[in-house]
């Protein structure tokens, strides 16, 4: 089997603009990546590709095999799922809270294909027995529309219920599972800049 | 062992107050309840006490004790927990995604307590298996606070790793969570006033 991580550097995660620069989310992102790469290498997968639209920040990567795609997310994936002649596993980048134990989870499962849902409707983990015969459709409701491609298509689905590896960081909120529940670099960074505070009975993020 | 679900019908779930009148937020809550107090007993759970500051909405209550307990939260749950002379688990009421395998899954654990963190450091489900020993502190960072009162008195704990457990339903954007992954009376109720609509590229909720 191989795993595939999406990825793009340049002026990654728009939506943590509120609180982070852009040059900052350009350093988080990387972090993450390389958090997400040491898990599944942990996990025991060795055979690892970064699909992106560009080589900024990858020029250095030794730690995985980059391929360039420019073509959109979806397209990306779907050319590269139609090549693969073994299992794939679809990984998002943004995911440092993943653990090898998930990582080990979602591959033995005894179905075709097995889906970690994010919040919002996100496909965050998507493994795949048989590629060449599925096709991914990420943005908006991806869970629903990957779910329902896999039962068009005769394959059975396993969904991977977990908080962690369903806690993918978009939002200024998210930051704040990440220091709750993380560790590791990607969490180091975001604890440098931010620290949890109370309000209210309510948790939130404070700058430092 | 015992399950005890905090519940206060009325005003209640404020944070949802831009999407449902405080009727609907009333008879919502009440839905939740029931689902809640269901998958309880399917779980084989038979004992399960509500305890509520006011006997409102609560006046036929027939698949649960009801405990009348006027103080705050978390000195009506600790008084309970002073007296009680069993395993203990603490459900809150607004988990419709919480399913009978969930609850199996965590009073099986082979620690002193289980949790299942919620999103921003809440504490969705709390199993205790030496009550008199153990003192909740809800609001603000709770999964933090109860790890910590379990290590601090020589209990180890499991952390239940849960997506859906995890899923409380608060503000707008977790009905989106009980639209997408739910099902029964609440998601019912829920899916009756609102659609999914995707809007650049994102999941959100549209009024019908």
């Amino acid at each position: 089997m191989k795993a595939v991580i999406p990825y793009k550097k340049a002026s990654a995660k728009s939506r943590l603009s509120p609180v982070l620069s852009k040059e900052e989310r350009e350093e988080f992102v990387e972090l993450m990546l390389n958090q997400v790469i040491d898990t599944l290498k942990e996990a025991g997968i060795e055979a690892i590709d970064i699909l992106s639209p560009s080589m900024y920040g990858l020029e250095n990567m030794k730690k995985a095999n980059v391929i360039l795609d420019k073509s959109d997310l979806n397209e990306a994936l779907n050319r590269y799922l139609e090549q693969a002649e073994e299992p794939i596993m679809i990984v998002m980048g943004d995911l440092p809270l993943l653990s090898p134990d998930h990582v080990k989870g979602i591959i033995s499962t005894k179905e075709d294909v097995c889906i970690v849902p994010g919040k919002g409707g996100g496909t965050n983990v998507l493994f795949i027995k048989n590629p060449s015969g599925y096709r991914v459709r990420y943005y908006g409701s991806s869970f629903l529309t990957h779910c329902s491609i896999a039962e068009k298509s005769g394959q059975n689905i396993e969904i991977y219920d977990s908080f962690l590896a369903g806690t993918d960081i978009d939002e200024p909120e998210d930051l704040v599972e990440l220091l709750i529940h993380g560790s590791g670099a990607a969490k180091e960074y975001i604890s440098r800049k931010f620290r949890l505070e109370i309000s209210r009975g309510r948790v939130s993020l404070a700058s430092i």
